[in-house]
């Protein structure tokens, strides 16, 4: 097993960030938008990347490879690495890269049930961008959700606005539009998300940003979240309001498979 | 040198927390207040601690006796440690707690320039109040200070009101009153932040609290930082803005020393 050191300041902080990506058919899918997110996020932290992109590809090729694991989540974490005490950066640090390589979460067998929580983020936080190692937020959603009984949980921002679940960009059918919350509202930009408005878009619906209470997320016809592990999944419940179905849904589902199977096919 | 492993969720998502406490004359400085906290914080994660706090106070004394160090800042980790994989925790994790001990940073020479910065807290986030591993929060109110060639730097909240530094708790002398941000600004309740706020009674000058903008920190009578591995420290530039002095700054300063030197002689 793998061991870091105990001065690591990804162990000390959370002084890092990571990617989560689905390998589908021995490829990374969707390879260069996380990789777009992955160094924008490291500049943005300060900390410097020790390989290039094309690099790493290869790692991560060479790790399927000897795994034999052609269906799975690649997990590619960096963290500042040893540097001085306290929180100043010299960027003198040796940063620690880790890519693992995970069996896929399995898809729920039922639309997922979510419940507001106790998980805040402030808008306007320049680290709300970043798939950052600090993830306490997501485990307390996660944890309140549990004890309320639900799937996962919601991350309100400091207007009372839902953002995001856990670990899952959302969407909402009102009416005949399809929308989402802006990034601005303290939204990670998810490399599920941004395909899913893509996909949208060709089917002729293209999704609108908007901000969101949880109580109007109840009115709405339908609800779905993305996440790159798990593609578009469907909700069936929000904050305790049972929620209906409707046909774009079960289309993006549709278009996103696809999508995961022309990758294959083309090799890109 | 300590290593710990890679799947340890205090690397994978800062999912842990810490105190830092000072170390005089081979005695760990305000020990209850920091257990106090440490404790309340590791319930609100929900993560068990391993072991009582009496045994933790062995073995700190067996870390001083060992380092010969009775000047020093001990440092106490703990994290969930290896649990499944994802945000959703078990209760069935073993958790990690690691003790070190470092040199005590030297004391400024001079009053500390200070900065407002892009780090933000939600008002309302119950993580705030706890002095967890999640840190980046800091580590960019430092950088964005360094960035400004200034010292340190203000995590301002939701409000745009000020909380703290990127590592200690603030005040300021307004007319007659000393006055401090309430925690439920997002402040994180600092153990030296709750001493001074003693020391300050009883040199006859209740603290106030009270939020404050960066702008009205600028016409301040005076202002200072408090934490436990430097105790207090004047402020002498905010936001470029230059501060007076005030005697009540020496003063505390004077009673925080003497409340150091009386709790080693006592050996409480």
């Amino acid at each position: 097993m793998a061991r870091i050191s105990a001065d690591d300041r990804g162990f000390l902080y959370g002084d890092g960030l990571f990617e989560a990506i689905r390998v589908h058919d021995a490829r990374p899918f969707l390879w260069e938008w996380h990789m777009m997110r992955f160094t924008d996020g490291a500049v943005s932290l300060g900390i410097a990347l020790p390989q290039t992109t094309e690099s790493l590809l290869g790692n991560v090729h060479e790790l399927i490879r000897r795994n034999s694991m052609s269906e799975s989540v690649m997990r590619i974490a960096l963290s500042r690495g040893i540097g001085e005490r306290g929180y100043g950066v010299t960027g003198e640090e040796q940063p620690t890269l880790l890519i693992t390589q995970h069996s896929p979460p399995t898809t729920p067998a039922k639309p997922l049930s979510l419940v507001s929580t106790s998980a805040r983020v402030a808008i306007g936080d320049p680290l709300a961008k970043v798939k950052s190692a600090n993830k306490l937020g997501s485990i307390l959603a996660k944890r309140d959700a549990a004890n309320q009984g639900a799937d996962d949980g919601f991350i309100l921002n400091s207007d009372g606005n839902v953002t995001e679940t856990s670990s899952a960009n959302l969407f909402w059918v009102e009416g005949r539009t399809l929308r989402t919350p802006p990034v601005s509202d303290g939204v990670l930009p998810g490399v599920t998300r941004r395909l899913v408005v893509g996909l949208a878009s060709a089917l002729g619906q293209p999704v609108r940003e908007e901000s969101v209470a949880p109580e109007r997320l109840q009115q709405a016809d339908a609800v779905f979240v993305t996440s790159a592990a798990t593609g578009v999944i469907a909700v069936g419940q929000v904050d305790g309001a049972a929620l209906g179905t409707h046909p774009l849904v079960c289309q993006l589902q549709d278009a996103y498979d696809a999508e995961l199977a022309r990758h294959a096919a083309a090799g890109d």
